[in-house]
């Protein structure tokens, strides 16, 4: 095994220490718990590394707030929670003002409840624009709610490598659109939608827009209010460090959410929950799209994510993640083409998120090899190598380590 | 204020000292978090009390599974916990053989997931029965199920110091009931409804009856595979001691998992989650009924409970439970009556759950009264002060200092 960077060119390990040397965010690695026995992390876009701050907070959470203040907790400070946090979120990642965000359900319910919200607000509209490259989760929803409800999906069928683009919107938009479903960041090729173009576009044909943030919340800069979007959706576990299976967080535009309702609808979203009578009331704001008893202890890694993400700056991250994804590009095409590597991202960084995927015929064999050596990116089907960058616990010395390892696994093990 | 139980009369203070000393499972008391300021929790019904154990489970799975595995502890240990936890629940608590419990979502999702799952299963049935003492979040799920899926719902109007009788619900049942959703412990009165006598009607009748066990999940025998029962569902925060929002678990009887999909077909519920191919495909089992991504980190204090719950058994902790109430109504009875104070419960040990309502005109301010004073039971409108007494982490001591506050609030202050 190579130790550090050793089966790197010269030149390209010595630039990832230069990058470190230079990176201002470099101190935030760590916040991050960081066990000896993983080399190289490179997944924090399936799972994001846990801060040492929730350790205590967990430990905090269960020892005072749960054991102490027990019920009376949920006035103290549970029952605001997911508006709170999702203000907090909506703040330092998505680019929302207060009032427009919360947090619960996983990721799959949360798409369920606001992809029927949208296409109760559009009754008389026929068809959904989605694409076939999506998220298995949000084209299984979309399946779902669409033949419940009558629909026709047009699917978009776009270029594995990149992703949908605006024409290809464009072209199957009309009158008889109800909703536009697109993930913001792809999640094989990490290419970025043009966000308010596809958004302005499906608003001059009438039709809502649900984006799915999952692989953007956290990395690239999204900007929610400034892109008029109606309603997204995303998960916690990935840039935003909530653990596995934290909740999810939903946004709908304030201008909205007087005419949307979900379908679930439980007592939390309720106008006046403790007066359980009949009848259900829809709360006025976001509460309403809270169904069940908020899940404090999934939250709690969360607050302390976007806490750092806020102190550390959007933009800060946004350029260190620009920057690890280049460098990987640079060693993909200088130390791995030779391999039979090719880079099934975009190469510019204006279009890519925080993640880079490099295909090759060998790829599942190689990512298990990593695997039994300690190095840990991702696997996606067909061929792909997902390495997920997560711009506060990733340095470049680590990415250097992963790279070096794949290529000398490429080079000599398969 | 009174010190202990000074404020009662003699004998009854030294009956609770005889029961403690009497009581088998006294030593578990020490295996909670138990802080100095709280006087006596009678709310366990609401939010059971954290197990030490699960500051320490925590601590584990932050550092270790989250932190130290990372991505890989999905393969080692976390996909099957939805189903694992849901087995051990199943045996130490439900009464339900392996392969028929899931845990994952709020209670008010999946009750919305089975809700729909069951009436999809009876096409041409146009009746749901239910009653208006039900929980708010059933009543809710199920105005806005029977809305959209075109269903009338059939309310019975029980007694509110009992609840639904067998009779009661023969009276509404015919070729037309589609559905049967009822509380197996009422969530105000905890009267025990009759499960296996009415899901036997409902089942002569061709219906199928959806059992909420949130009050009774880990209080009282819940026999689901003996009852015939087809779906249940509850919550795990209660006598199941999970934590703020902690995930709800499902049942559905292995007979029926074949004919029934449920309407969130998200990723996890897929047969091979991981092709990520197009079209769902449900999951043979149970695994069908999970949506998204499991909640992790919400389930680790509820597998410190089920642990528990097993060690003990169930049967000893429903005598304890029976002793509990037996013991407050005794004390309401003899020195609280007197004041007022009337016993809104069953008095037949055989048809009361794991709590007591005392009801009282003056009851709000008596309850407030009494969180001032560290003494916390629940407030249920109109007048209800419910004692929710968690078998494993409640004293006859402590309940009987809690009824001594109660007594002279009622007598001094009011």
């Amino acid at each position: 095994m190579p130790s550090d960077a050793a089966a790197l060119p010269r030149e390209l390990a010595e630039l990832a220490t230069e990058l470190d040397a230079g990176d201002p965010l470099a101190a935030y690695r760590d916040e991050f718990i960081l066990p000896a026995g993983v080399i190289a992390y490179l997944d924090g876009n399936s799972l994001g590394r846990p801060l040492k701050a929730t350790r205590e907070r967990l430990a905090h959470l269960v020892e005072h707030e749960w054991g102490e203040r027990l019920i009376r907790a949920w006035d103290e400070a549970w029952m605001d929670r997911p508006l709170a946090l999702g203000d907090q979120l909506g703040r330092a990642v998505l680019g929302a003002a207060a009032g427009q965000v919360m947090i619960g359900d996983s990721t799959t319910v949360m798409l369920y409840k606001l992809t029927r919200a949208a296409l109760e607000a559009r009754p008389g509209r026929a068809e959904i624009i989605a694409d076939t490259e999506n998220f298995p989760t949000d084209r299984y929803i979309l399946d779902a709610v669409a033949r419940e409800s009558g629909r026709v999906i047009r699917w978009i069928e776009p270029d594995p490598a990149s992703g949908v683009r605006l024409a290809e919107v464009e072209a199957l938009l009309s009158e008889r659109t109800a909703l536009v479903l697109l993930s913001h960041v792809a999640y094989k090729s990490a290419y970025i939608a043009d966000l308010p173009g596809i958004t302005r576009a499906a608003h001059e044909s009438g039709a809502l827009v649900l984006w799915d943030l999952c692989h953007a919340a956290g990395a690239v800069d999204v900007a929610l209010d400034a892109g008029d979007v109606d309603l997204a959706a995303g998960c916690s576990y990935k840039f935003l460090n909530g653990g596995p299976g934290a909740p999810a967080f939903g946004y709908v535009a304030a201008r909205l959410q007087g005419e949307l309702t979900q379908p679930i609808s439980g007592w939390m979203g309720h106008a006046d929950p403790f007066a359980m009578g009949p009848g259900y009331v829809p709360a006025a704001g976001m509460r309403r799209f809270i169904s069940g008893t908020p899940p404090i202890l999934g939250m709690a890694p969360v607050q302390d994510m976007v806490r750092l993400i806020e102190k550390a700056g959007l933009p800060a991250i946004r350029a260190k993640s620009v920057a690890l994804t280049e460098y990987a590009i640079r060693v993909a095409d200088e130390a791995l083409a030779p391999l039979g590597v090719t880079v099934a991202s975009p190469r510019d960084p204006a279009v890519r998120g925080g993640h880079v995927t490099l295909d090759h015929p060998r790829m599942k064999e190689a990512v298990a090899e990593l695997w039994r050596r300690g190095v840990i990116p991702d696997f996606r089907p067909p061929r792909g190598l997902r390495a997920g960058l997560s711009p506060l616990s990733t340095s470049f010395a680590e990415l250097a380590t992963a790279l070096a390892h794949l290529r000398q696994v490429l080079t000599a093990d398969l």
